[in-house]
């Protein structure tokens, strides 16, 4: 077994506890001694990229990584151009943030067509222009593998073994991936996977939610609480420390029960759930 | 691009025309010209073993599979003693409908379990039982992994490989596994998978569904009508082919909207789809 987990890792990505507001989630870690959140972009720029990173600087959070960028597999060349500038966007808008990681949400296969491999090909080649760019800003491109099936319609990297085959085409300092168990935990090749991407110091950030049933329709909202369901956490962890990473290990759960509640009631529970199950 | 298909290979798994009845699906395959079908227990054991078989044998169609045995991942003595017993029945249904087939859905976790290792040993356990039963009435067992979206609740083997390792520890003839699009389509990893199966001689059957977004609520009833989704059926079929394979193909949707029309009009769509399609 594990040695119990460091509580001072936990980051609460905001989407888990979408009811607050960005002031709500500032004030509300700060008094529970979270340190670290994970944000997205529109709840960003709606209260503004500077006075976010104001607010979280003045209430002691760090910004552990911002969702998302990606969105690389259209064909035309005018929205393959749209993407690669909303995407600098991104990038700029995670350093004025201060977070080192942009995650990437790859984007799924065009409207008719069948052909993943030629949608994973146009993700590398976003990926040959924006590197450099990131880079440049400090921040790293974190590609995360979706569940098998988000693969049609959001995103074509599906295991964290296509994700590297991607990622490694470029340094680390530039692209790197997102293990997060919601998406890997049924892959028996994913403790390998794990194993390469520490050694190529590619973990760019670790995001816990459990695995429930049913799945609701739709399937974006159906995560679980941490403990909930089928997901060893434990044993990811050992494995993703194991792997040499040691940073913050962020809580993204997309579950509509959990936004109908009290939002400190939400976090205190996530909080317990991460010291229990993490 | 492969050459047409032999529109001589379809089969009918008839979960796909539901809204029929046995004696529907035997006479309106006759009528449509179609010589295969995939049977379901529950179906078979309501209109009678033998019967079926006459039926079948009577209206010139081949059975090309039996769904499903399976269920496999139980930990108490009881109700695997109790697997195995169901087991055996469906292999001798199977012997009696005429088909070598016997399609295995394996199980899902336990109830609060979370050891996927675990579930898939004791399936390997229940095969070594069931392998020579099965081969000494001339079936053979076939495991068929489920898209990974089904891990905890209905089936721990999610890929074509966890497949194949399970089913290389018994003989070829008493353990195989099945080639469905709808559940391995995303995978990069299928190509090498499906070689490695036709080299073995373990492609027992291959199945076809499309898949279609949006899910939905529970996922199950989410399969498309071939031509209306993501999978690149021609392929597919490329590499099973080219893997050795020269048997039946299997239409296997599960789809309310399907299940609402004509069966005749759906059998006639999907004679067309296979030919246009497959």
């Amino acid at each position: 077994m594990s040695a119990a987990v460091d509580p001072s890792r936990l980051s609460i990505n905001q989407e888990t506890i979408k009811q607050w507001s960005m002031t709500d989630l500032a004030a509300g870690c700060a008094e529970e001694g979270v340190t670290g959140v994970g944000l997205w972009r529109a709840q960003v720029q709606e209260y503004g990229v500077e006075r976010t990173a104001r607010l979280m600087r003045e209430s002691g959070l760090t910004v552990t990584s911002l969702c998302r960028g990606g969105f690389f597999t259209d064909i035309g060349e005018a929205a393959r151009a749209r993407a690669l500038d909303d995407n600098r966007a991104a990038v700029d808008e995670a350093a004025t943030l201060g977070t080192d990681t942009l995650v990437l949400v790859s984007g799924g296969l065009p409207h008719g067509s069948k052909d993943l491999t030629g949608a994973r090909e146009r993700i590398a080649d976003a990926l040959a222009v924006l590197g450099p760019y990131a880079e440049e800003r400090g921040v790293r491109l974190a590609i995360e593998p979706l569940h098998p099936m988000f693969a049609a319609d959001r995103c074509v990297v599906s295991t964290l073994g296509q994700a590297l085959d991607i990622a490694e085409r470029f340094p680390a300092a530039q692209v790197g991936v997102v293990v997060d168990t919601y998406h890997l935990w049924w892959d028996d090749q994913a403790p390998a996977q794990i194993d390469r991407a520490g050694r190529g110091g590619r973990i760019h950030a670790f995001q816990l939610a459990d695995w429930i049933t049913p799945l609701p329709a739709g399937v974006l909202l159906g995560r679980g609480q941490l403990g909930d369901g089928s997901v060893d956490f434990k044993a990811f962890r050992a494995l993703v420390d194991g792997a040499g990473y040691a940073g913050a290990i962020e809580v993204e759960i997309f579950n509509e029960d959990l936004w109908a509640r009290d939002g400190g009631e939400v976090l205190r529970e996530t909080a317990r759930r991460f010291r229990a199950h993490a």
